[in-house]
């Protein structure tokens, strides 16, 4: 990624995810959409549901990253611990958000349900952070400024975190990005091994220091070589950061096609 | 997870995991199978192709974990340098490994090519590392005993990973593994919130410390609430692990029951 990029941290929280019962879509999502608006996901971390621990992890994020998003942990259950976790790292009191408890209260109340300390609990946000409404569930998310870091902590159940990252989170985040836009390009090269592209890649990852070029070994080595040559350039312009990607990846191609290799799909996205 | 759990760590390593390009269902599937050996997985963390980022990582790991695994970055490219953090983390120095130099000699040679630089570099492994042969591909393992502390390198690709790992690594780990058997207990539970079936939840995991239960909602909190009960338990028997998780879900259906819920599908796996 380019030296300018600002950078975030993905914590997931949950022992289900540590238990490998379900597969961390959340990151790559979240990752996808910060790497789109121009910031460098530094880590993807996944927490156990422990307050310890979460402080540990987003103690370490917030000394070093400008955005951290944390899914989970918001619900009612017992296990539900992240606010605490995020309130222990920030030495902040985790106290009962207004808004936060008006969100909580009309979700219940709409069908009759009174408040219940459970119920209350989801509306307890660390102390000066914003409640970002949930229209799909129960939890709000919290949202805290802390020191010009942002520390956004949403649902661990993927439709929710969607919905309140693409409504509340992102026009927050454009403020903080980068002003460039992210190009990708990419080829299919058939034919050659990987190792013996690997002399190219260096090179023309070392011209182009603001492109992120990477290769992707897709089939055997050997038996039939197909390897995947992605370049993901930033610049301020579509226009410029294509000619930036496209530039490297055809280095490689170029290299490719003198030692007998053949070029499938290629093209460019972002 | 019980008290008596031997920690592990998983790192996996590349940029294209943080861009969020690919799910990262390495770490899961290891998480599944470390979990099933006995293991606790305290944490899943993705770092970027980068040298002094994964030393940072592994250093952590081996200062708390007993197995650590890390998947990516062994193969030809500039960019393949998880080995070099692993060196540079423990303050070993990267080297030819002279087995690693076998298989890979061989791998190349069997269809006529020679040895270069880059395929060399596949053979470097931290001083006293074990080279774990790859039967897919062409970078081979590393696994290295540091004072107790298994730290074992996989490469990426899927295939070569888990085959390497149910290889290789596998019958290693059942070494250091505590001498538990897991078992799984669900049941799901229809017509009850989430936060209404809280303080049974609360309640019963605190009374079976060393069962780990978790509720995962399925549908919306109110309108038509499913809700998964989990309970993962390890014991000496897999009757004895049976038990103990049937009796803290039967204790949730049981509350949801006398609460107008009714229950789906249940039972038990592992």
């Amino acid at each position: 990624m380019p030296p300018e990029a600002v950078d975030s941290w993905i914590l997931t929280i949950g022992n289900e995810i540590l238990i490998g019962r379900i597969v961390n879509t959340n990151a790559s999502w979240l990752a996808s959409r910060l790497t789109l608006l121009g910031f460098r996901v530094a880590r993807i971390i996944t927490v156990p549901d422990d307050v310890d621990e979460i402080a540990e992890e987003v103690g370490r994020a917030v000394a070093r990253a400008r955005v951290v998003v944390t899914t989970g942990g918001l619900g009612p259950t017992y296990d539900d611990v992240t606010l605490e976790g995020v309130s222990k790292a920030l030495g902040r009191r985790l106290t009962i958000n207004k808004h936060a408890l008006d969100m909580v209260r009309r979700f219940y109340s709409d069908k009759g349900l009174k408040l219940t300390e459970e119920r209350i609990k989801m509306a307890m946000l660390p102390d000066g952070a914003e409640a970002i409404p949930n229209p799909v569930g129960a939890a709000p998310g919290s949202l805290l400024d802390y020191g010009g870091t942002l520390i956004i902590s949403l649902p661990g159940v993927p439709a929710e975190m969607k919905e309140m990252f693409t409504s509340h989170v992102e026009p927050r985040l454009r403020e903080l990005a980068p002003n460039v836009v992210i190009v990708e390009c990419y080829a299919r090269i058939i034919g050659v091994p990987e190792s013996s592209l690997a002399p190219v890649v260096k090179r023309a990852a070392g011209s182009r220091k603001e492109v992120y070029l990477k290769t992707h070994p897709k089939g055997h080595e050997l038996e039939g070589p197909v390897i995947e040559v992605r370049a993901l350039a930033s610049a301020g312009s579509i226009e410029e950061a294509r000619v930036k990607a496209l530039s490297v990846v055809e280095e490689v191609v170029s290299y490719a096609r003198e030692r007998g290799g053949k070029v499938g799909e290629e093209g460019c996205t972002g």
